[in-house]
């Protein structure tokens, strides 16, 4: 296996301006390696509880998802309730962690030597465990700003370890107290990664390295059904991409931007993982041809 | 002459968090000419009082730009007093019209053969006086939310006589009542333009018409002084690339998007334009140049 994917399942209740779906499957660990696998051998380490439905599970194994990390325990599986007024911004309605209360990640032994790692937005203390397991040599990790607020002390040892870190702009300005998105940014790469994804939502995304600074816009989606996953997606799509290709070359990092921005493109389009999960690479491949095409210059 | 601009010439209180200016010239005529005047020759259609600075007359005049049609008359100039919190959103504190009050556009005899016209942000009843004095085969305007919700039907009589709309994201689905940004670009196509530029403030500028889709990035300032005056640097810029290369051709079109985000990229890093007044053509290729590196995927 190539990419190690670690994160949450859920179970979540959406409402957004286009419908309401009760039991939309999700978490980042799911939206990130349906993204992955379209790309690169993938597995999960997550947990999910009694409830899970065994049809997701025959689903992920079709997309050749390597589920041997992920755990069924007695409960229920995490829950997710949340509503998009405005699709930029979910609001919570509630959260019952469950399972995930007493999630201890265990990396199976097939999966230890794989060379990259994606640790999903989860409690800093599950992503360091987990970084303690395994040799990966590129480490990734997404966050969010209930942990920069919260446990601060934690993230900035995961921070320390990772080469890529994905994060929201309004997240790494509340993690840097820069206001000016390129001075925060020159503040993380000070603190060990090499390489950041910077999220706009609806504006698209930022590389910024010492040696790059790349701007990818969105795929333009005429009906946005369900943002929840669109961050994992993205992240997930941009690292199988890498993986892939297996390498952190600048060209390859702005090709792996748009490969990103299409997967979550497609994610969006639908509740759930619908769209993402039934897609495929010619699919994928027109997206990046018509991206490729609207942000050329020539 | 190629390009007639018409719009205000003001003098302004900014308040911006790098600082106060209290005698801030400006006004969308004058930011729009002066970047214009970089590719092309421009004159403008205003009106000045008495207190007008000579200096900036001089300055204005060094940069080649006409102001036969620049009228002087009894009175103060008009006065806009706004403060920036929040860099994308300036808080308007006062208003004086002064001589913008009984303003009626006169277009000089040696201007009337223009094939542009650029009509900044003034009242939609002074942009149709100045499209019935011209035969501007290429006229583009500028509008704002004060007309959209205060004068709508004369607004809608000069979108149907225009071919090129700047507009900003939040007021093209004001205008049109659609959420969706492309659903509410097909909605002002019907009307008329023929090309939209739909501006996002620090995420960029998207040029949309039936055969063109284009996102443009901004350039990457590390401090902006003063965003007054921004979208109206963009539009000049924009508008002096295509006059200077005499065509609507989507590559043009593209290019245009990119010089436009280079002129307000670097009068934004001052009050009033003394950046733009002073930058010089190699300054603003260089900075094309490094846009260009930035966006391509290659």
């Amino acid at each position: 296996m190539d990419l190690v994917i670690v994160g949450s399942v859920a179970i979540d209740d959406v409402k957004t301006p286009s419908g309401h779906r009760e039991y939309s499957v999700g978490g980042s660990a799911l939206f990130a390696s349906i993204a992955a696998a379209k790309f690169t051998s993938t597995g999960i380490v997550g947990v999910v509880g009694e409830d899970f439905p065994e049809k997701i599970v025959g689903d992920l194994k079709k997309q050749q998802i390597d589920l041997s990390g992920l755990e069924k325990v007695e409960g229920k599986t995490f829950r997710w309730k949340g509503e998009y007024c405005d699709l930029n911004k979910a609001e919570t309605k509630d959260t019952q962690l469950n399972v995930f209360a007493d999630f201890c990640p265990k990396l199976p032994e097939t999966y230890k030597n794989a060379k990259y790692l994606f640790l999903g937005n989860i409690h800093p203390q599950l992503q360091l465990d987990v970084i303690n397991q395994c040799k990966a040599e590129i480490i990734a990790c997404d966050t969010m700003n209930f942990w920069i607020n919260g446990t601060p002390e934690l993230l900035n040892k995961v921070i320390k370890k990772v080469q890529i870190l994905f994060i929201n702009e309004d997240e790494i300005r509340l993690l840097t107290k820069k206001q000016n998105i390129f001075d925060a940014a020159d503040e993380v790469l000070k603190q060990g990664p090499k390489l950041l994804i910077i999220k706009r939502g609806e504006y698209g995304a930022i590389a910024y390295s010492k040696d790059l600074l790349y701007f990818s816009p969105v795929y333009p989606v005429r009906q946005v059904v369900d943002p929840t996953g669109a961050g994992d997606s993205f992240a997930g799509g941009f690292l199988g991409y890498i993986v892939k290709h297996n390498t952190l070359d600048s060209k390859i990092i702005k090709q792996a931007m748009i490969y990103g921005t299409v997967t979550a493109s497609i994610n969006i389009e639908s509740f759930s993982f619908d769209r993402l999960i039934s897609t495929n690479i010619e699919e994928i491949e027109n997206r990046v041809d018509f991206l490729k095409k609207i942000i050329s210059v020539e």
